[in-house]
């Protein structure tokens, strides 16, 4: 299979989720290429060319399996795994983070949670007690996580990735409010949440309707 | 001035972000565009031109006044007023976004936060009452609330934000799993959390360094 890019794995997981929740991801339909088009507004062509590329092939004038495209997108993403990870940052964030219960069907458990704020270590989140900043080595080399979790300040943030990355991580998702920085092996994803933000509210004092008079 | 587009504005937050952190948003120093261009790694002619846009101009051989630059940002995006935001959602991310220290440092106050779980409706999250729905257009009328923040699940999505959108919001910030629509002159916002997270995912399953050999 070919690398998929991420406007790819977005459709995809558009597919997934109007599947899980309008189907159901254990029922099978037949559902057309034609009708995830209209529903999803994805061009036609465009979503039986990334079918096709996650070895889902439909019949002509039938259409595909919903149970082979759940399947399949499950396969190609792990989403049957069980993967470890860690969260650093017991904020509010973190915390919502950590105990995210669709972690669990992404393939994905939330193996440990740090802090370095005494007032927060040995709080309970969800099922996990915050630990202390020195544990994070040991806990990453002896639960084998792979994927971290950065809800640190900003300043914080490239010192946490680092020491991450240092302990093996090979996948970091970033909600510190700043860009941070990993070798080529580490793949990182940035959600600027203060980005999307500072969009609305641009327009909350520049009307959408009046923007061609401004 | 011009509409600034979503990646102008996406710098915008780069720079203000940089002073506020490394300089301090009351201090004033004299930093150069080839300054912030090696620090965030954009080009130096486009850090110039978004400055003008704004209305920040420099002086030759000698640079910008950080000052300057945090108050002309500040100003475009109104981040000295106290606009009332809505959340939709109390889960645990509705809970983080609704006490979000940092929402007051962008101009924004969270009115009030919604829920229909009877468990949740009564609970106080940072120094808000979770309310329920049947509220919500009271609310809104008397708060005078602009913002809407969806932390509802997907299949709930659409059906609140045509309520919030009726009862006067101009602006949506999405973090259900799902694409909303809304007229116009409401600018909506959608945070792709999970279709982040698959990204991640994928590369976990699909290491970058082997990526060019599968």
């Amino acid at each position: 299979m070919n690398t998929l890019n991420p406007l790819t794995l977005n459709r995809l997981m558009g597919y997934y989720h109007y599947i899980d929740r309008h189907i159901g991801r254990d029922s099978d339909q037949t559902i057309s290429s034609a009708t995830l088009s209209k529903l999803l507004n994805i061009d036609d062509t465009q979503i039986r060319k990334d079918l096709a590329v996650i070895g889902v092939k439909g019949q002509p004038h039938v259409g595909f399996s919903s149970r082979e495209i759940v399947g399949a997108i499950r396969g190609v993403l792990g989403f049957d795994l069980s993967r470890p990870a860690v969260v650093v940052g017991a904020g509010r964030l973190g915390g919502a983070l950590a105990s995210f219960k669709d972690f669990h069907d992404y393939g994905l458990r939330t193996a440990a949670i740090f802090d370095n704020n005494p007032q927060k270590i040995g709080q309970t989140i969800g099922d996990q007690v915050v630990q202390p900043m020195d544990r994070l080595e040991t806990v990453i080399r002896d639960s084998q996580a792979q994927l971290g979790i950065l809800t640190v300040p900003a300043h914080a943030a490239q010192q946490v990735a680092d020491r991450l990355v240092q302990a093996g991580l090979t996948a970091l998702w970033n909600f510190a409010p700043t860009r941070i920085a990993a070798p080529d092996h580490v793949s990182v994803r940035h959600e600027h949440l203060a980005a999307g933000l500072a969009e609305l509210l641009y327009h909350l004092k520049n009307p959408l309707s009046t923007d061609a008079a401004t």
